[in-house]
């Protein structure tokens, strides 16, 4: 078995090229990943390829009727429309075992990206600040200085000075290594605590990914989870605080 | 020296070729061990090949007369009956050292069980719950869903919801990994606290396997070790218990 | 991928070929990449060569305008004076992530200096004492005792005893493995508490290397860094410190 | 550069051939290393090979002078005498950093082993029991049970149940691979702490190793260690003692 597999679902690849790729892997507050898996599943794409590897962990998971399955990222394509180019999202369950795993899988997903045609990735993750954030900001990171105008009008923070400590796993090393196959690249991170699956972040995200890709989609799904979990922290913050003035008025 | 090597104890492979394979490897609770175990004493199996791997802790074992060998897993057979098919157990004394090498081992003990025309494989495995289980389930997990009716059948549970977190090392990889070998699949995991090795368990299990391979053999020695271990836990628990309601009348 | 790979940014390599080598890289106390990074910049020094690998940890890094790159190494020429033969200095962000990776990496620098002529390296590093140190002495390491003169004459300890523990890492390894590349090797290592980046210890350090190459080059940047250094841990010292005697003459 | 690379300092290999090989590499208590680098003392034994390898841990040690040298391993060898076998000892700086690697180093030396026409493969060791052993047993283990009348007429114990747990690293590989390559093999153990260096225990093992190979060498120097050692122990053991039944008589 080689260190990295790919099977495909399609016939014919070139069918499914696409010049812009969307990445998502599981990381800080699953943030990338809540951002990617909605629009797989809002704009139904469908799968193209599967992605197994040595360097994943030998960890089975179950699915329906508890058949068992080897954990997998995968490759999802959408066609493109009159406002959009065609889209190729790269998604799974998790990211490799080891520090040198994450150089030999991240050129493991640019030779796909390689064979579908890809000009342009975005890398989506959290940065975790270890605070709650009510507005979170979303940083960025590119391929190349040229990107930045059209970051910035999309929203996002360009800052040589953040994320302290720069970018670790396939959210970096897709644009680094892309670079040199050729491609753009542009990595999001919403703040986020660190502590949670955040959708609040991924929102934040989103809103920035879909001015940059004119992706319109609709985020009911995502808006819910993240009412949801506004809600669930307003109470907890709630409980743990002290009465206000009012309540302690019969000091006076 | 090769990752994994195989040496063959008999001369004529094919003479020992069997459609089922029981995997049987140290884990949680030693539940897929002790069942394993137990079935190539009572069944008298006879050892065919011995598998040893640089991917093994590099911890010699010592035995009779002190004389030292590797860590070893072993392939045993048992010719079939008019009952039931022929079986080869996969047993031993280890599992892989690093995440890598279980892909790696599963390959090989799937290189020999398609030597030996092996069609379906279980595996056997513990799955810990954190606390003692008088009456363990036995979860199950299939390399296709048309197992499903047949596991039910046995007694097994059959829920994409547990184990939680899926199957981790052997008896999860040789299930996914054997698929892409044209064999079918079944995991057997029985419930156990995870802090006691734990042979009650391994008696639900082997009830369930049974079942599903009409194997019949002798179980005092199962059986002694699970009222043995019973005991002592009864004993231990009533140690650590209050005295009960008529104790206490005194106080009335 | 390669472990290690090399991109140069130069046509001709032999038009920068240099009979000394002088490797500063992360380490204790930051001593030798201080010293290092000074000089590149103190002599206007022209980057010839790159170097990136599987082996570094896989973080990128943020540069101007958010523009991320892989972790790197670097290396650095500077032509010779009158005074002073060619220099090239090994810089950078990282060291390996595995014990195996330090051999590699090390081979991959040995074989961009053997490209480039290298007759002799200076490695540069720190060597913790776990207490602050107001005069740092420098310890030295030789690839052979015919070194050992000219080393002490340049104000460095030469002794079997110090550094305890030998020298972990590249600033070792291009000694030990430089000898069978037919280079001479001197590691100078400053004296530093370990507990912080340390300015003082690379001025120490620096001293001994100037009069070993013949190197001049303006400190003035190095200087106010190690003067800052001492005022601010003066700071801490006296306010932790109790009163003098004077000022409890009221107690008599 | 090679995982294992060995560096011959004879020119004729063959002239310094020997049946036995001992190997006493560092471990528990640094009892096999302080029996062979004894017994190279002693016997004023000769160079013939070293061995460095990237599975060594990357720390240079200082030599004299401050001369820098890669971990290594070493091979001497002895002349054979009326009474005895030519020897071949290895010896050295350390054990490998990964468990793959012990299997890698191990069969390293069985190479440089069979090169030498070893017959016989003596590995020393100490067996941590965590408590100060006055009169440490010598536990063996062996490569065939035919040597089992030899190792118990020299005095060690022949137990398949000690040491618990086996024998991990190159004491114990060396006998099972070893096997492979048609070499006899005793694993000699003595008994100690595990939480000092111990010759005390080197003294007992080297009794059995002595009575096997009919070496005979001037011991003063280890014994010297072990009374120093005794002393010692001694002088910590009664400061940490109540006062005898006489120094308490004038309760009475």
């Amino acid at each position: 078995m080689e260190p990295v597999n790919v099977r495909w679902y399609v016939e014919d690849v070139s069918a499914h090229s696409a010049p812009t790729a969307i990445a998502g892997l599981p990381g800080v507050g699953h943030v990338g990943k809540l951002v990617v898996d909605h629009l797989i599943h809002a704009l139904s794409a469908v799968k193209v390829a599967e992605i197994t590897s040595t360097l994943f962990p030998p960890q089975m998971y179950l699915g329906e009727d508890a058949v068992l399955r080897l954990p997998r990222n995968e490759i999802f394509f959408v066609p493109g429309t009159d406002e959009r180019t065609p889209v190729i999202f790269l998604a799974g369950d998790c990211q490799s075992t080891s520090a040198e795993g994450h150089y030999t899988l991240a050129e493991g997903y640019l030779r796909v990206f390689d064979l579908l045609g890809v000009r342009r990735i975005y890398t989506l993750g959290g940065y975790g600040v270890g605070r709650m954030v009510e507005h979170p900001r979303v940083l960025s990171a590119l391929s190349s200085s040229s990107l930045k105008e059209e970051v910035l009008a999309a929203g996002a923070v360009v800052s040589p000075e953040e994320p302290v400590g720069g970018i670790i796993g396939a959210a970096g090393l897709l644009v680094t290594l892309g670079r040199l196959h050729g491609m753009e690249g542009i990595a999001l991170l919403g703040e986020t605590s660190g502590y949670l699956v955040d959708p609040v972040s991924s929102t934040a995200v989103l809103d920035v990914l879909e001015r940059l890709t004119r992706i319109r989609a609709d985020r009911t799904e995502l808006t819910d989870l993240a009412e949801q979990m506004m809600t669930e922290v307003a109470a907890i913050a709630n409980a743990a605080m002290p009465k206000s003035a009012d309540d302690l008025s019969y000091i006076g």
